[in-house]
């Protein structure tokens, strides 16, 4: 049990809003981390999104220790998510040998690069991201390969790299379906009715339903053989 | 000699205002690229720096083609440039064994891949830094083998990288010393006197001279044997 101030161990997690970093955020409070959040506002739709990351931030303790930090959208346009192209409905999302047109340019590269200098100046060498490489393996910066890559420029790229410390990428979920992240998010106690996961919310904040990630948030809790607490 | 769109090679270059970024662009320029050159506000102390980012780009025709970008200073306290320490004057510059004070956590990091998103978005593959390995070893973020990981993490997190395209980070001063810089930069047409290397303006928006940058900008033209033109 860490009881000293010096005996914590700091981690940064990338929180969305999104099911899927709500359960990274939860597995690394399982892990022993002091977290920290950091939620990005960067010309994302809707503003769900960042109610449900402080609701998650809220519901797990982390209230005060929870940044939110706006991302200047002209540097992500160009993505369905960002407003330049309409988000796709009913797309076959099995097929996963296609970028989704949701992808937003070099988005991970931005957020790892951005937790990397929070990290650094809170003396963390952890970082958690809810990279997912099965549901949506069509997104290039949620692969393995690409974490690896980014903790080895994380060690060359900072002082405290340069001075021996090794930072570590925590990708959880990122071999698991989205059935296993829920069933361990709800083991974790991750309250998911305060998630966000649509990509084109309706009148009165209801989630479409028919976007990609409605699709498979749906499908996933029915496979889970439980109910998603959202109203469709 | 390119003249269709087409066959246009877009590059995006960071561009601080300094004297060493104003040299990398004009090396892009030499190497045939339209260039886009990105300038961040992240809470330096100063808009003499942004002030000559943007004297910088008019002089060499980018006046359309500059993009300046806030990034929250949060993500960047603890670093002497961004105020939260004393401005070290006089100190010894020719040590290169130490991180200089001015560290700025992760800095190089957040700036190329910030620059890889707009890459990504305007189909640019090329990126130029004005990064140096030589006056200022002591960033470890302007190492060669700090260069190489980005470029094969910018293939790795893209969708053009993962479609075949491959990314180039160009850092044409990196084994060039203070001196070599100034030469190159004036046999390419720099105007130095629109750059900005102090760290610690004076009234007036005067250099101090005293700073490092300022000691090793002096040294430099001294060495070159030519004038600084700014007035110290």
């Amino acid at each position: 049990m860490m009881t000293t101030r010096d005996s914590t161990r700091h981690a940064v997690v990338l929180l969305s809003g999104g099911l899927d970093s709500a359960t990274a955020l939860a597995c690394a409070i399982r892990d022993g981390f002091f977290c920290h959040a950091l939620t990005f506002r960067y010309g994302q739709r809707h503003e769900c999104e960042i109610e449900a990351a402080k609701n998650v931030a809220r519901s797990l303790g982390l209230e005060n220790r929870h940044r939110i930090v706006g991302l200047d959208p002209q540097l992500f346009v160009g993505s369905a998510l960002t407003g330049a192209e309409p988000v796709p409905l009913h797309r076959d999302v099995s097929r996963h040998d296609q970028i989704p047109p949701t992808y937003v340019p070099a988005r991970n590269t931005v957020f790892l690069a951005l937790a990397l200098a929070l990290a650094e100046q809170i003396g963390a060498s952890d970082i958690y991201i809810g990279a997912n490489a099965v549901d949506f393996s069509g997104y290039p910066d949620c692969r393995p390969e690409f974490i690896a890559a980014f903790e080895r420029l994380a060690d060359l790229g900072t002082k405290a790299g340069a001075q021996g410390h090794s930072f570590s990428v925590h990708a959880p979920l990122i071999r698991l379906t989205k059935v296993q992240i829920i069933q361990l998010g709800q083991r974790l106690g991750v309250d998911y009715a305060l998630t966000w996961s649509c990509y084109n919310p309706q009148p009165g904040n209801r989630p479409c339903g028919a976007c990609d990630s409605c699709q498979i948030r749906k499908q996933a809790f029915q496979q889970a053989g439980s109910r998603d607490p959202l109203n469709y």
